[in-house]
């Protein structure tokens, strides 16, 4: 691909990563007359269900993983944890974007939060730890409650323990299967928010209104837009975003997840998290806005011009996980709700199999 | 397929043709968790791109139609110009929504319009003509200027001639390539208008607002939404299509074209033409409201429930023929505007390749 060119209706891009994600980025392709070819292991990859052209392969397999990206135009990924030797190597034949860079930063908990630092954002206070030992000695200076981390390979509150007051950290430890991980201060948190922002290959930025998320269980519940905060704030969260995704030299649409906290009367935020895609709090786009996330994710990886992230209506996004997937009838008679399921072929508890997106006048 | 029931995620749709509606189609099934096979024969077929399984067999295969018959749950068609004898074979061995009766119904010019005045709505008036000497004899009755148009196989404009107060219309036959024909009285209409409506296997029935519509050398240009036109008027074209999806034991999305007349004052309907399917001039629904025509069409024939055609927005649609996909890269840079390419691979002069809607806020 020419970075000066845009790519043409009828040209391939490539996705690393075949779960839901990389379905309604396939989805969105096709509306703008692009073809995907989907990259994932042998697995339930329900991307696999729009593509053009489909791999199912290891992401070790070198031979699959040349022939996949010489077969497309420019690549992409849909799933932080892809191994960043797989994302070099394609990368090393055609475009990757985002590159294979932000992958080695966003895996590691600790590089993420240090880069964080380093742009002059603040994070929670977080030290890494490698031991039990090293977890107690930590915990002196974070201070409890404290939030321990898996270092590497967590999404969804996967690998997590909170260490209360009382709570034994050894057993913290080994809960998370002790290994390499990251202790950080609990935040008392206002609210949660995070920033779905595109960068152009031309350095271009475009932010979509802010969502409030809420969790459970580490899993998100539930987004809703515009998030109840006040607009110096909205804009504070959008220029941060800016910077981090300028350092990284970011192509695509990335989500920063943030803690706004009430300091002593004064807006705080505390970047939390940065996703390298697009993102779950990030899917009332589809329906809310002219152009959805996905589209626009695409739009920056084929050079096009990015879209205007306008909103028409307000929205509140809905996960449907695990065997909440059986309320689909009731759904599927609501007014000015949008389903959407995923087409997974198995449901397990936390898994994540379809969301709803409930429109509302814009104010 | 249980008409009692409604298909669940992860069923297969067959759809009986592969082009832009097809397509359409298949990625709004995809958003529910279904899944789409497509039976096209060999040639561009976009639908193709998107779907989960594809057949590329002539319509007179009867083999490959009883084979796509059993691979899927429900099947449906995209274009009405479908032999009627391929959806028979398939009708005998899967449910086949809309059926093949609206297909005999519609397929000839003739018998439509018939049709449509025997459910006591009005039509243009019209003969059938099968030589150039019953075409001079109808003209005496049916006035000029008037429209001579093919019984069959006619869209988009193909297989029609006006003929005017000096024509020939010996050559106007010969134009037509002298098959059997209709000649209809030319129509000085206010406006054309359509009906997008959809009927559930429960007889349930939801009209989307009235679109304007302008068409060049026969071809669907725009669409604007809502037509400036009466509430009272709006109402009654919506009862004109539900009597006609009535009397047809129709199941899915219809659209039904019509003038508007000034008839000394008041407002007179016309039924111009039945599509029985997804069309044209609905092509802003998956813009501007929660549920798109293309999802309601799968949601009847899956006996889901109908979904409510709300409209949270005002928009003009129009499409992109031939050449004029070239503007795509100007039109991705405008706000507001939604863009919509069928990954046609080949440009050709009147081929519909692609569709814009711009939204406006609604009043």
């Amino acid at each position: 691909m020419n970075p000066e060119m845009p790519l043409k209706p009828g040209a391939v891009i490539g996705i690393l990563g075949g779960g839901q994600l990389g379905r309604m980025l396939a989805l969105a392709a096709a509306r703008l007359g692009l073809r995907c070819h989907i990259y994932a292991p042998k697995g339930d990859n329900p991307a696999f269900e729009v593509a053009h052209q489909v791999t199912e392969a290891a992401y070790e397999d070198g031979v699959a993983l040349a022939a996949f990206a010489r077969s497309v135009a420019v690549a992409t990924y849909e799933f932080e944890n892809i191994p960043v030797d797989a994302a070099r190597a394609v990368a090393g034949l055609v475009p990757l974007a985002p590159g294979a860079k932000v992958l080695e930063v966003t895996q590691d908990r600790v590089k993420e939060k240090s880069f964080v630092r380093d742009c002059g954002l603040g994070v929670p206070g977080f030290l890494p730890v490698a031991s039990a030992e090293e977890l107690d000695h930590a915990l002196e200076s974070v201070g409890r409650p404290a939030v321990l981390k898996s270092r590497r390979m967590g999404y969804d509150g996967k690998g997590q323990a909170v260490i209360g007051s009382g709570d034994d950290s050894g057993q913290a430890f080994r809960s998370i299967g002790a290994v390499a991980a990251i202790v950080e201060a609990f935040v008392p948190f206002a609210a949660e928010i995070s920033v779905i922002a595109a960068r152009g290959r031309d350095g271009s930025f475009a932010a979509y209104d802010i969502p409030q998320n809420r969790h459970r269980d580490g899993i998100l519940r539930s987004s809703v837009v515009p998030a109840p905060i006040q607009p110096a704030t909205a804009e504070a969260a959008k220029t941060m975003a800016m910077r981090l995704m300028a350092e990284l030299d970011y192509v695509g649409v990335m989500a920063t997840e943030m803690f706004l906290v009430d300091d002593r009367g004064r807006d705080l935020l505390l970047v939390n998290e940065i996703a390298p895609r697009v993102h779950n709090s990030g899917h009332w786009t589809i329906d809310a806005c002219t152009v959805s996330q996905f589209e626009q994710h695409i739009r920056a990886i084929a050079g096009w011009p990015l879209g205007n992230p306008i909103r028409h209506s307000d929205a509140v996004m809905e996960n449907l996980i695990g065997e909440e997937i059986e309320r689909w009838p009731a759904l599927a008679t609501e007014p000015g709700l949008a389903l959407h399921l995923y087409g997974k072929s198995e449901t397990r508890r936390g898994r994540k199999m379809g969301h709803l997106t409930r429109l509302m006048p814009s104010n």
